[in-house]
């Protein structure tokens, strides 16, 4: 398996553009997304509550197995708790989307999905996006993609793009994607989008199932502040156009392939949080069951204690264990070790004797790695996140609605 | 019901002192509650499974029901996850103070309870501490308890202390406490501690039960960061040097004073929260359950989006509704009505037409409330957080281990 270039058009038979509609002060804010044929989709969406209605929307059509044309994308406005006439808007967009892309590709079928991201509470009214659209279809292309992953970003400082490929026979498949972040989306709403193409030849259902199970070890394993949006959304699309077909032979390719995609992805949105200035991996062994496991690396991954010393540069132990402590995970601290980067600073209960400078040298570069084996049972998790730094309260404080 | 000046030692029978022995670089960090005659106890402590052996054999005297004679409290180094000598050590520590107590205060019956705070993982050995608790013993006044509040402190700035009396026929009791805050303590650990005393004459069980169910309402009530320590502890002693019972007619006026005495020392941590600049108070009614409720209010009260909004004075509702939506509790968008100081903003399923500068106003004072009706049932919880400021990050960012 290699790492290749073209984010979300790295599959064959994807295009994609990016344009400008004015919703954001500058740049880029809406994207298209196209196939050159009919797709099976998967997608992975919120559990809030508030599920803003292209979430839903999309969702829904998704579950329902609809062949998907292509995907429109939004940044500066989620049009989230904005009632039935927020809905309607997203409906007539959607519409817009599937018109514009039946021009440029015709004899597409499918429906369109949509992703939408910004401030919360506000309408985005279809009259503010129709020129963008028509504008991005005629322009898609597969050199499209860098543009597309520019226009979702929203606190983003760089845009988020991987693909990989791998051979099956004489035959590439390649799955590619782009991703944009999990801060608050300027300035009020934190939305984590990807989107991810392959062009292998798979059944919804079958396509759905393996998003899952990736997704399930890696955009389910990041937290940035643990505040998850009214608009989380993971979208997979699959075209066949690689005439590989997902079965016994590419499967394990396949699913390597998704991962990887997935955790670049994801990492990717981790290093480029708010603020962040390191990437910080929290990996639990030894507890009882995995639930404890991934208990104790939440817990742990999202204390503030924890994330305001690794911004300090301070192995501070203490914060880690009482994170781990009050996870609720079934812990014996006469059986926990702790290991940061490689040395071990806790042990049968007490502090092991180390040295400070090699402590702090552990959580001094842009990666720290955390290792906690909880010596109880099988249960493994890994959660990745980030510091919590002055830049991440400027970001979220001095933004006003 | 009154309030009335002397803390800790307001009610009859209590002398308090502070001392320093040098743990911290400056200050007070010793501190004693000695009391004329044997106390029924009554604690709540905190569930860290790396809970302090302080905490952990306090807890244990307290639930055996045995009789206390006072209280020793450091600050400065909370000698948790320490192994077994951490464990003699304070043993030792309470020996001592049970020595001294008794020398100075002869006759009175039972045992020392102990609370410690400040960096994890280092020992508090006895001879750091010998000649603190000497002095502290052979000073113990009712004046003390102003210093005793001081010795507790750690990142707080400023002490935290309460007391009320109301009469019973002829007769006065007092209930008055102290607190130290709920953020970390300098340089590595949270805690919260509260020593509460009254004169009111009670046993321990019908103690044990006012206390938990006043902490209920207020401790468990509030947030600064999410972070529990391994060290946190609510401490309860009643002398019966009142005169007064306990029973039908004493117990809707003692109730209240606990409560009242609780609410204001837990409120006060939070406005003392580290880098705080205002007390928010998220109130929620109309939850299908208490549970519910309780499961919304503390989303809401610990979400960073929430927090940094209300620093940057930014009427945010979107990030409120945000962190209810993801809450677990049952939400019906379309039920919904979200109040931010007196202006409705959120009502079926839509933000209401309202005017910026009135609701710019509601979040920019020092208090902030945040009422949201779900519409579904009769549950209700009340949660009292702060905000997140530069200063939380600086506090805990910039000290090292």
């Amino acid at each position: 398996m290699d790492l290749v270039a073209g984010g979300v058009c790295a599959a064959t038979g994807f295009l994609a553009a990016g344009a400008r509609a004015g919703i954001k002060a500058e740049g880029l804010d809406v994207a298209l997304i196209g196939s050159e044929r009919p797709c099976a989709a998967a997608g992975v969406f919120t559990r809030n509550a508030f599920i803003s209605p292209c979430a839903r929307i999309s969702r829904d059509r998704v579950r329902a197995g609809l062949p998907v044309r292509g995907v429109f994308a939004n940044s500066g406005c989620a049009n989230a708790c904005t009632g039935p006439a927020g809905e309607a808007d997203i409906i007539a967009i959607m519409e817009r989307t599937a018109r514009a892309l039946g021009e440029r590709l015709p004899g597409v079928d499918g429906t369109v999905l949509a992703c939408q991201t910004g401030v919360i509470g506000r309408r985005l009214t279809p009259d503010r996006v129709e020129d963008a659209i028509d504008a991005a279809a005629s322009g898609l292309s597969r050199a499209g993609a860098a543009d597309a992953a520019r226009a979702i970003m929203t606190t983003d400082t760089r845009p988020k793009e991987c693909a990989v490929e791998f051979t099956v026979g004489d035959r590439t498949v390649r799955v590619g994607g782009m991703a944009k972040g999990a801060g608050m989306i300027a300035p009020n709403m934190g939305t984590m989008h990807a989107f991810i193409t392959t062009d292998i030849a798979v059944e919804a259902r079958a396509l759905q199932a393996a998003l899952a199970a990736a997704a399930d070890e890696t955009f389910n394993c990041i937290t940035v502040d643990g505040d998850t949006s009214t608009s989380d959304a993971v979208l997979l699309l699959a075209n066949g156009a690689s005439g590989v077909a997902l079965d016994g032979t590419s499967r394990p390719a396949f699913t390597e392939a998704l991962r990887v995609v997935c955790q670049e992805l994801s990492q990717a949105i981790v290093r480029d949080g708010e603020g962040a200035t390191k990437l910080v991996e929290i990996r639990i062994e030894g507890a009882r069951t995995s639930e404890d496991a991934r208990r104790a690396a939440r817990t742990i991954a999202e204390s503030l204690l924890t994330k305001t010393a690794m911004f300090g540069g301070d192995p501070n132990w203490g914060r880690i264990l009482a994170a781990l402590g009050r996870s609720g995970a079934e812990v014996d601290p006469n059986r926990v070790v702790l290991d940061l980067g490689g040395l071990v600073l806790f042990r049968n209960g007490a502090a092991e004797s180390y040295d400070l400078k090699s402590a702090e040298r552990a959580v001094a570069g842009p990666e720290v790695a955390v290792h906690l084996d909880l010596g109880l049972g099988a249960g493994r998790a890994t959660m990745w996140t980030c510091d919590l730094s002055y830049d991440y309260v400027r970001i979220n404080a001095e933004y006003h609605t």
